[in-house]
């Protein structure tokens, strides 16, 4: 079985697939970079030429095409997904929901089952501890799926991670 | 020129479409219910038949179509959109993080331009008083489209709202 990681950040979004049988092991990961298509500090003079709303929409579509282009590609089985970290400030909150509301699309319109996990559950699946730093969290995704070097950059081992702790709740 | 108002709730979207000239009139209003595929509270024994993250994603689906077919059908010019309200809490903001992402994306998928106002933005253009409760914004809104009634509920006299700032900023 194959599973999608999806972890939704404010400006990066890590993704991962991990194949379930015989053993753990790595298919592919990698981030997808919102802020590509972020406004420009120097804005037009008239601000309806292209709106920041339009910008957000923009980049929110680029986000939702490379989850479907890598849904279609590798087809996984199901997809999990990190629920939002609550002490967040409600700027970046509002950010990774629509980040999130992007990437659920995807799985929708795919009908790719979803599976949340919150950041603690996914610390504590994959190192045993719910508070680990994600340089220990990338630390086990190496050990875990046998690989030479931690994946990087860390939104990618997280993504990792998410998948992983994903395969522990399928056993 | 045909504005759409959305105005992303956490169980209902409200949306508006109304037209700048000669007079700005109304063109259509409603809701879209998110509630109508929440999970039911006896869930399955097998927590994986059907998860409450694909309830989810399958519900954003819903919302973003809905959103897609009013476009589709009324082909506005443009998009208006309130943000977040910041002092809601962080559970409420994430699901309007979500709604937004979707509609956002609805809007981005059918290259409508996007503007975003805060809810106290809107409050002002069309009361005068950023504070006005949802009653005087109702009123004023049946009031500038020359309504014999409120338009209701008020997720849909709000989005009216968001449609007829814009059209004030347009002016």
């Amino acid at each position: 079985m194959l599973i999608l990681g999806i972890d939704p950040g404010t400006r990066i979004i890590g993704y991962g697939i991990v194949e379930t049988h015989p053993k753990t092991k790595v298919i592919t990961y990698g981030v997808i970079k919102t802020q590509d298509a972020l406004p420009k500090k120097s804005q037009p003079k008239n601000p309806y030429a292209t709106s920041e709303a339009t910008t957000l929409a923009t980049r929110l579509l680029r986000i939702y095409q490379q989850i479907l282009k890598i849904i279609k590609e590798y087809q996984p089985d199901q997809m999990a997904i990190e629920t939002v970290f609550f002490s967040m400030d409600a700027q970046a909150t509002i950010k990774i929901g629509e980040a999130r509301g992007v990437a659920l699309l995807a799985a929708a319109t795919t009908s790719t089952p979803v599976y949340e996990y919150s950041p603690a559950e996914v610390k504590k699946s994959v190192t045993g501890n719910g508070r680990a730093d994600k340089i220990q969290v990338a630390e086990m995704v190496k050990n875990i799926l046998s690989l030479d070097e931690i994946p990087k950059p860390y939104d990618a081992s997280d993504a990792l991670a998410i998948a992983i702790c994903h395969t522990h709740r399928l056993l």
